[in-house]
């Protein structure tokens, strides 16, 4: 972004997308530093010389200024309640169809891989993901689960869905990389739907 | 270096040390820019200026070779079959409580965790990891396999094994890195063994 450039909605003043730049910044210094959990959006708001409520005015949501900062391409704020809306039934597809979906398409540019990237090298960034992911991703999965443990096992889902970005993107496994996508949905579903669901503490029984 | 530097375990001489460090350093370089594949043991003997029946006689196969180079701390060569080696029964639990053991032994001196770091950061040395992986574990784990499409289950397996330390000791997602071990090894070891033997095609009829 260009200080030249005006920020698109109508009657915003040249200033605006200065002012958003900074918060912007001033954002990214914050939660790498502090992490997302202890950042305030009070705090990022002096950094950046406004008013917290501007802030507010902006992004909505200390989620919101993360996604914004973050560059990520979608707000889980908006993603998740739309498939775990629907229920548990059939949410492990529906979370895997719509994630290769959107790896498929973003393909090289999937900004999740720059936060991976980062996460792997640097303790401070895999604090924030964790903590960012935790409460706009994995505490609303963790809601719709009718079972014990539920935030155990959106987490065991999380570990499955990590596991997919780095074997099909990064590593790129052949077999995995070539495979339809479709059955992969079907395949990584299932697993997805039995973290939500199956017994965790009798194994032997559940055989 | 020179070639007359002669191995033998007992009664190695001084020059022995120099001539192995001298063989696991162009052996690095020549798997990072040729990947693990093209990489040939005559080319890295060149290059350290030795025979390369004397880089055999150090390190046995190239895969050998790649694993004292990165100073894995086991030998997937032996420790695949052992976990294999019983058969497709139970396989999932013990590759799972083999890994799960490792990881928590090896805690953050785990080398898995640097390559990982770098196989994401760089593309050639996905490509070297992708290659290695395939042939020195997910080939043979495919070989074990007693169903259609064997590799692509090894490697809907490994997007679960990276997921696995990904969720558990990257991102240490809260109540996935606070679990019983023996929940995980139970709930993973199930995942694995359905990926190794459950129809992948047809998920309608199989639900």
């Amino acid at each position: 972004m260009t200080s030249s450039e005006t920020a698109g909605r109508r009657g915003r003043r040249p200033g605006d997308s200065q002012t958003r730049t900074a918060i912007l910044e001033a954002a990214r210094v914050r939660f790498a530093h502090d992490g997302f959990r202890a950042a305030t959006v009070r705090a990022i708001a002096a950094d950046a010389g406004v008013d917290p409520a501007l802030v507010m005015h902006y992004f909505g949501t200390k989620q919101g200024l993360f996604v914004a900062a973050m560059e990520f391409p979608l707000d889980p704020a908006q993603i998740v309640p739309r498939i775990v809306g629907p229920g548990i039934d059939g949410l492990g597809e529906r979370l895997v169809r719509f994630l290769l979906g959107l790896v498929d398409e973003l393909g090289e540019a999937n900004p999740m891989l720059a936060l991976v990237r980062s996460a792997v090298g640097h303790p401070d960034a895999a604090r924030m993901m964790r903590e960012f992911l935790g409460e706009a991703i994995l505490d609303r999965v963790a809601a719709a689960v009718d079972a014990d443990r539920p935030r155990l096992r959106a987490d065991l889902c999380a570990s499955q869905i990590v596991g997919i970005l780095m074997a099909r993107q990064v590593l790129a496994l052949p077999e995995l990389a070539a495979a339809d996508r479709e059955i992969l949905i079907q395949v990584y579903g299932r697993t997805i739907q039995r973290y939500l669901t199956e017994p965790l503490e009798s194994p032997a029984a559940s055989r």
